[in-house]
């Protein structure tokens, strides 16, 4: 027997991330390669304390079926967070999502056609290629430099292609560069969205986790057409493993991505978006968030520095103001594939590069993250690392 | 402004159940629309005690991100309980999914290519019709007796239709239609898949909920060659406010599917996965749905019983023999559309059966759901249905 599947499988591949991660699962071995959060920071006392109090005084609404836009006291309060990015929102703006994994993937069904163009940074996170890659688009990589897209290039990219539906960008602490847009080429950017007629897909897992400055405004700020959609999540701020993030956009864009929402997988949990929610009333989030905050830039800064000490001459790496990553350029002829080899030998691992780029190339890149290892761990890791570099380099 | 959103958003319509359900939430509605579970069965102090424990004892793992599969002892749980419906299942056959609805989106996802041809039985299910429907193929609708499928109709639809990706059935107690299928017509079913090479999708969310007679094997039970794709869920036996279902196929068609989770949303909740798995280690769950097979039951026979009495001459209805819904056939002449509105009037609902042909016709039919009204409403509404259709029969 031979099964035919849809011609859209041909583009979906396991995530080269995924596999990889499996090989760094030993205990032994100091993992820069996940994007996972700090789980010595979860807040398991107080999420016993919100399951508790749901349960005993809301239970049967907790285990039934709900609505598939979201428990309102949640998007009621989500709404609210928005103006933390000076975003005016209400109940009306906001879907919950099950993480914005699945906001990702919504806005290519929403979007895109086979043969669409999607723009994107170069490089762009690898979980919403994969996702974007299911849909059949074609991707063209716009040049970034430390303010965000080059926005000459960015004009040119949107004139020479016809069937762009979306430029899809990570304004703050980019995964994987660690890159933060500048306010001018915010403004920029929705004025050539505008100009040009084609949505922008504004993720922002991170914009919360600044260790210094002050928190930009999120681009759907800028936005008086209703053309951003704006994904957020919980994930790096409270927990992952309660899968829940959201979309923000205007009412009768926010109606198509809720008519997916229903074919897709009917509502996020109910039972989780009512201890969230409980959670987020009795708990000080924000205290919390600047507690993460202060882990991980200790962590970041011992990173940086430790890569000032060990890394040899020609290999250059990003200084994040906020969220997981940073970015390591090696001189050209240097692989950064081959080098996860040879530190997987010495039980370190990273992310080789080359997969954030959908069309391919930059195979000299690779990403780190500060915020999942303690810092024994992250001073002996870059360490061993700094190892493998100077071999290679010499 | 007018954003260009893709070709599949025509196909995609707000479910008519879902808007339906909202004018029937005011709590003087007696309400036979929806599907929902009765909430007062919901076992909530043990939902608690498993939550407790889990977060306690694990509670950083439980919030954090975990594998695309599931989380392995649940897994394993799951597989040995295929086991009720005479499947031999390993771990390795088994995906959790975000209910069974993903599970349906996911299908559509794996098989089809736009054009391609679905068979289903007629009536089918609404849900999987609207997620079916954004990936674009066209509904061939068998006609099916007391026994499931008329195997003849289903051969001839198999002969003429090219680009036949999959049979889709709900073999246990349809939704809407409450019947089951034989066991000589499930045999038959396979042995057809086999001779015509396509793959069959078995959609079983209410099997385990029957009342009288013997648990008949699932088609995969049948299945010799790996084309029966298996979509179970804890939300009828268990809670539906978790959001977890499975699918249970063979590992080279299973890794198809575990691509595109990671895509949609990575994972289903760790947390949710790690107490429900918590659950059903301290919690007897067979005893527990033998309650809810009693209650449910009682309430099919007081309503059927009911229906005897009050519904004129010329309409007929299913007696299932377990699951959620009996199914109404209206005089031909008769609309349940333009009757619905009436119903309403008199505080009653229930889904006019319509919406259940994914090539329309059938408005002489309605779908009703005992499961989540007390004894008391079900006479009542049932009585005042009674009063609208002998008036429309008159």
């Amino acid at each position: 027997m031979a099964l035919r599947f849809a011609k859209r499988m041909n583009n979906i591949k396991a995530s080269e991330i995924r596999e990889l991660l499996k090989l760094t699962q030993r205990p032994e071995v100091i993992s820069f390669a996940g994007g996972l959060p700090a789980p010595e920071l979860f807040p398991i006392e107080e999420m016993k304390k919100a399951a508790m109090k749901v349960l005993s005084e809301n239970g049967a609404a907790a285990l039934q079926y709900g609505p598939t836009e979201g428990y309102n006291p949640l998007r009621e309060k989500i709404a609210k967070r928005m103006a933390k990015v000076k975003v005016d929102a209400t109940i009306d703006n906001i879907l919950i999502t099950s993480g914005s994994q699945q906001g990702l993937d919504f806005v290519a069904r929403v979007f895109i056609d086979p043969g669409d163009v999607i723009i994107c940074e170069s490089p762009t996170y690898l979980g919403a290629i994969n996702a974007f890659k299911a849909y059949e688009p074609r991707f063209v990589e716009v040049a970034t430099d430390n303010e965000g897209m080059i926005l000459e290039e960015l004009e040119k990219a949107l004139k020479e292609n016809e069937n762009v539906k979306f430029i899809y960008v990570i304004p703050d602490f980019q995964n994987p560069s660690g890159k933060t847009w500048s306010l001018e080429r915010r403004k920029g950017l929705v004025e050539l969205a505008n100009k040009y007629n084609v949505a922008i897909v504004e993720d922002n897992p991170y914009g919360e986790l600044r260790f210094e400055g002050e928190i930009l405004p999120a681009l759907q700020h800028f936005d008086t057409e209703g053309r951003v959609v704006f994904l957020g999540t919980f994930s790096k701020i409270l927990t992952p493993g309660v899968r829940l993030g959201w979309i923000c956009a205007q009412p009768e864009v926010l109606s198509k991505f809720i008519m997916v929402k229903q074919g897709a997988d009917l509502q996020s949990s109910t039972t989780a978006q009512m201890e969230v929610n409980q959670l987020l009333e009795d708990y000080d989030l924000e205290a919390h968030i600047e507690k993460i905050k202060e882990v991980y830039k200790r962590r970041k800064d011992l990173m940086i520095k430790t890569m000032e000490q060990e890394f040899p001459e020609g290999v250059t790496w990003t200084n994040p103001q906020g969220g997981l990553f940073t970015w390591v350029v090696l001189p050209e002829h240097l692989n950064a594939r081959e080098l996860a080899v040879k530190a997987l030998e010495k039980n370190v691992a990273y992310v080789p590069g080359g997969a954030f780029f959908p069309n391919g190339g930059h195979e000299n890149t690779f990403r780190v993250n500060y915020s999942n290892m303690s810092e024994e761990r992250i001073v002996e890791g870059v360490k061993r690392l700094g190892e493998v570099l100077r071999e290679a380099v010499k």
